[in-house]
This record gives C-alpha cells, sequence and structure tokens, in this order.
C-alpha cells in the first residue's frame, strides 16, 4: 500500500496511482484528525469522496504517530492524551475515538487503537503492554460494531484489523495473537516491528508468527519495508504490506531497481541516457532518462520527486504483482532466489 | 507559450502539457547554459530529446536574465559579462554565443540576443540601447545563419525572431521596428514591456506598434501577462505570449478562473466541494475540490502545486484556444466583451 498521509500519496496524482494500479492507499488518521479534521472529511463525503480515491483506503488507528510523539503525550488506560505537532493543542485518543475517526473518514479497512511497544522493552514491559492493547481490541471491535450499525455509517462494507504486539519475545507474541483471535477480526496485523530492532529480529519474529495468524484472513506486516524485505516476508507468510520508502526515499533521489538500489543525483548520471531502470515499463521509464532526472533534482525541480516516487512505486507494486503471479504458478521459491540475486547486483555499483 | 525554465514546466510532467495541448513551450537559455549546461544538452540530441518533449520550443536569448543580475554583469559592445547567480563564475553572453547555445539546445525558435532597455529610460538611454539591439540583432541573424548550414545542426527548420525594443517611445518603437525589418526575421517579438510601466503605457504601445509588424510573420509579445492582457493584446494585434504566471501563481495558491481569480488557500474553502472553475472541463476541474486542494496546500503538499498549476494552464490555453475560434468566425469583439465581463465579475468576491 501506497502512503497518502495527509491524503494524498506525496507527489503524486490520483490518476496516477490509477495508472499505477494501486489498489489499496493508506491514509493516516492522526494527521486526517488534526487537518482538515475527520468532521469536515465527513461533512464531504468521507475520505474517498474528498481526496477522489474510489478504490480501497486503509487507515492507521492514529496510535504509532501518538505513541511517536514521546513526551508530548501521556498513555492512560483510558487513552492517550497528547499534544499536537502542528498548534500544541491538547487533544485525545483512545480506541473508541480512533474507531469514531476512522468511521467519519469512511475507511475501507480500520486498525485498532493499540499500543505500538517501543524497542527495546523488558519482557514485563513488552507484557503489560500487549496487554493494554489487546484490552483496547476488544473496546476497539465493539465501538467499531456499534458505528457499523448507525445511520449516518459511511464505511458500511469495512472490516476491522487487529494488531499483534510482544516486542522481540515469541511467546509473548503468542498470547497477544491468542487474545486478538478471540475477539475475532477480518484482518490481523503484525506491529511494534521496524522500530529499531536487528533486521534478522524482525525476519524472526514474523516467521514466527505470520504463520499462525488466521489462513483465511489478510496478514498485514505494518510499516515494512525494503523490496528485499517485502519477497522475504512474503516468503515468512505475509500478505499484505505499507512502507513509506518507496516515495520517501524518491523525495532523496534513491531509486530502485531490478538490478538494485541507485541515487540519481550522482553526477556519474549527468549524460546518461538510460531509464531509470532498463527493466521497467512504467511511464517515467519508458520516456525519461536519468540524466534528465538528475537535471532535476540538481536544479531543485518539483518534477524530480513526482517521476522517482512513481518509478519507486512502479517497481515495488510489479514486484508484488510478480510475487502473486509466481505463487499461483507455484513458481515462488525461484522467483524469490532470481529476484534477490538481480537487486543485489547493483551494491557494488554504489 | 508555458514556461520551462530549467527544461521543466514547474510541476507539471510532459504528459500533463501534451494533455493540456500545449504545443510549444519556453525554455531559458541562461538556466540551461549553467545547468546542465549547453554541450551536455547537445550531447544528449538536443533539448527535445534531453526533456522528452518532441513538440515545439521557444528558447529566449538570454538577455532578460542577464540584464536582470544589475551589479553582477557588464554591458560592452561585444557582449555582457556576468557572474552566474549559482556559483558566482565569470561568464560571457554576446550575439554569437546566444546563438551558439540556441543552436545546441536545438529549438524550433531562437530569439536574438538584445538589451532590455530598463524602465523608466529617458529617449537618449532608449534610443541608445535599441541601437544597440539592432547591431546585436544584426550579429544574431548571421551568426544564426551561419549555424544552421553546418553539419551538426540539430535545429534545421528553426526560426529565428527579433526583437523590437525603444521603451515607451513610439518614434523609437518606430525606428527600431524599421532596423529589424531591413534585416529580416521569422517573426518579430515586442520586448522591454511588462517592466514597471504603467499597464496602460504596456497597451499603448502595443496598439502603437503590433500593427506595424510584418503581418504575415508571428508577433510575440514577451513576459506578458494576465489573462486579461493576453485578451487586450490580442486586440491589439498579438499572436504569441509567454509568462510564468499561470504557474507561479499556482504555487502561491493562485487559480485564474472564467469568473475570475481566487486563491484557493481561503478559509473559506475549507468546506467548498466545487471546482476550482465551475466551468472548466481539465481533468483537475473534473476530479479535485477547492476543499481537497486547499487541504493540500494547507498541509504543504506538493499536489497542491500541481492540480493548480495544471488547472491555471488548462484555463489559459483554453482562453487562447476560444480566442482563436472566436476570430476564425469573426466574433472575437463580442467574445472580448462576454470574457472580460465574466472574468471581472469575481472581484468583489475577494
Amino acid at each position: 500500500m501506497p502512503v497518502g498521509t495527509a491524503g494524498t500519496v506525496k507527489a503524486l496524482t490520483q490518476e496516477m496511482l490509477e495508472t499505477l494500479d494501486a489498489r489499496i492507499i493508506l491514509g493516516n488518521t492522526y494527521h486526517l484528525f488534526l487537518r482538515p479534521g475527520h468532521e469536515t472529511v465527513r461533512e464531504l463525503g468521507g475520505l474517498h469522496k474528498f481526496i477522489s480515491w474510489p478504490r480501497s483506503i486503509l487507515t492507521d488507528s492514529g496510535g504509532f504517530q501518538v505513541f511517536s510523539l514521546g513526551e508530548l503525550r501521556k498513555i492512560r488506560e483510558e487513552g492517550v492524551e497528547f499534544r499536537s505537532h502542528l498548534d500544541g493543542s491538547k487533544q485525545f485518543l483512545s480506541p473508541e475515538v480512533s474507531m469514531q475517526i476512522q468511521h467519519a473518514l469512511g475507511s475501507d479497512v480500520a486498525m485498532c487503537f493499540d499500543e505500538c511497544t517501543p524497542f527495546p522493552a523488558s519482557p514485563k514491559q513488552a507484557k503489560d503492554s500487549l496487554e493494554m492493547t489487546s484490552r483496547w481490541a476488544r473496546r476497539s471491535r465493539v465501538e467499531f460494531d456499534r458505528l457499523k450499525g448507525t445511520a449516518q455509517s459511511t464505511g458500511v462494507g469495512s472490516s476491522l484489523f487487529g494488531i499483534n504486539q510482544g516486542s522481540i519475545y515469541q511467546e509473548l507474541r503468542r498470547q497477544s495473537l491468542e487474545q486478538l483471535v478471540e475477539i475475532g477480526f477480518e484482518g490481523y496485523a503484525i506491529g511494534g516491528l521496524s522500530v529499531g530492532e536487528e533486521k534478522s529480529q524482525m525476519y524472526d519474529i514474523t516467521e514466527f508468527i505470520a504463520p499462525q495468524l488466521p489462513a483465511d484472513k489478510p496478514r498485514y506486516l505494518m510499516g515494512v519495508g525494503t523490496p528485499e524485505d517485502l519477497i522475504e516476508c512474503v516468503a515468512r507468510g505475509v500478505d499484505m504490506f505499507d512502507c513509506v520508502m518507496p516515495t520517501r526515499n524518491a523525495r532523496n533521489g534513491q531509486v530502485f531497481t531490478s538490478a538494485g538500489k541507485l541515487n540519481v543525483r550522482n553526477a556519474r548520471f549527468i549524460r546518461d541516457e538510460r531509464p531509470l531502470d532498463d527493466a521497467c515499463e512504467c511511464v517515467v521509464c519508458r520516456r525519461y532518462s536519468r540524466a534528465y532526472i538528475r537535471h532535476l533534482y540538481n536544479s531543485g525541480e518539483m518534477l524530480a520527486a513526482t517521476l522517482c516516487s512513481y518509478h519507486n512505486l512502479a517497481f515495488y507494486l510489479d514486484s508484488m504483482r510478480s510475487i502473486r503471479q509466481s505463487i499461483t504458478l507455484g513458481e515462488f521459491a525461484s522467483y524469490r532466489t532470481s529476484f534477490l540475486s538481480k537487486f543485489r547486483s547493483r551494491s557494488n555499483e554504489e
């Protein structure tokens, strides 16, 4: 899922996302709650209508952003008090409020309000945290179901996903999942990873817990990751991802290609007439050269970010399409080997 | 002509310019000379290939930018010494060098290297200045023709336009034109306007000199202007314009509509579900609301500039298409009255 924090996947139009055939994008509850405000979005007919995106939208719960505020927030059983990063105003989020906001936004997939356990956390801290997440998950479920029955509902067909926590402790991950499954959700996410732990720990926890998530429901690994992470975590059982990397890195000139990463601002591209990725058929690679895109960065031109964001998302979405196809054909193992070997081939160039 | 200073019409892709049906864009010789350098552009196959724009390109001569440098430049008969605004390096432009750069860029329409007479200028200053412009125009013509015959030519079918000067003095404008016509060009431009004089002076000089430009050659008013200016100056005999206004103003939230200007950042648009312009059929107006675009500005999102630049160019290019059609139908006078009356109707709203 491309990330559209404030109701826009940065530097791209919705037409471009359709050309990329993005089926679902992520919107941030925290950002949209503060600006323009969920009541404004509701009055404007919900997030789909407001941003003109008829395809699916998943909204996060706001929890991750609020916990990232550090000094600016105070966590209690009832919910989280925090100060807006925009104007310092006092705000409050709880499972109920988060569900109300996501309901007002009219998202297709709402996420439970969870506590994203910080890293590192002792087993005791991680256990306390996941248990609050489980209590909040139950409150999220109750409020979500209540809202779904109300007349003003804008997200009648929507789903609610639970979020697994437990830090890097397998037994805690298992307990968390057990409690979530008992409540029952339309999908299950793995949270609390990509927050500072070693990559091998992220892979290990994913490998441990993903196969235990209900097989008939979507399995979503939150906030991950690099192209290698996607294929490695699909191998470990994950179906869905979101990550700002393809768009955020694009704005700094970092481009993902089938032969690995490159930074198009590099002086060696000044006369390079090749596309960003020879193997890519996106409209950017069919039309523009590395030399031109490097020139745009060098001149501080916005078009640079647009072209690289477009290409990076094309690369990510194409990779996921190829992964799906290889699974359907029973050829995922060989696809994985070939993808990784090609993707790593450029490492010595950089 | 949309202005594509550094080889990009800011915030838009070339695909968008094609959807807008822009037939010709303007590139800045000064900017491309300094970055990435005209020799680099030549090696990459010329500006059309470099930026992937197969349609027409007009390049200015670099004169206007160089004269705007003030303290950083020194004008002599031979040419102009100046320091780059990018790195302070010493550079030199002359009629010959300007033609060589525009030839390397491969532009379809090259402009003579002229001295843009500053405003205000005494009759004596204006006369000296236009006479140097005439001598430079002759040198431009000679060098342009020499280059056109060379084997490496990338702009074989290209044209050279002369630039009329003379400040706000009718007699000097006439003398300048006489000298240019004696040399002979494929088109004639009116320069040295929109540089600080009263709008009525700009209209008066245009009304005086435009009809005297050869009727069988394009007449181009440089650096003008507002939507009202376009229609008023067409009425005075002008065929072609360039101006950064539709794109530059868009980046500040100023939008041109059939009912006048509006600034979409204004708080009163927070829940306004209407398109930027009810009467516009561009893809932005068909899809996005004022409320959404206001939200994008308010959130510092790049997409705001893209959507408003697109719409503003749609409005400018649609206006010019309607003007052409009304002339063909012999209905220009009534079109002019109706356009201006509608365009001014919103003034009391702002």
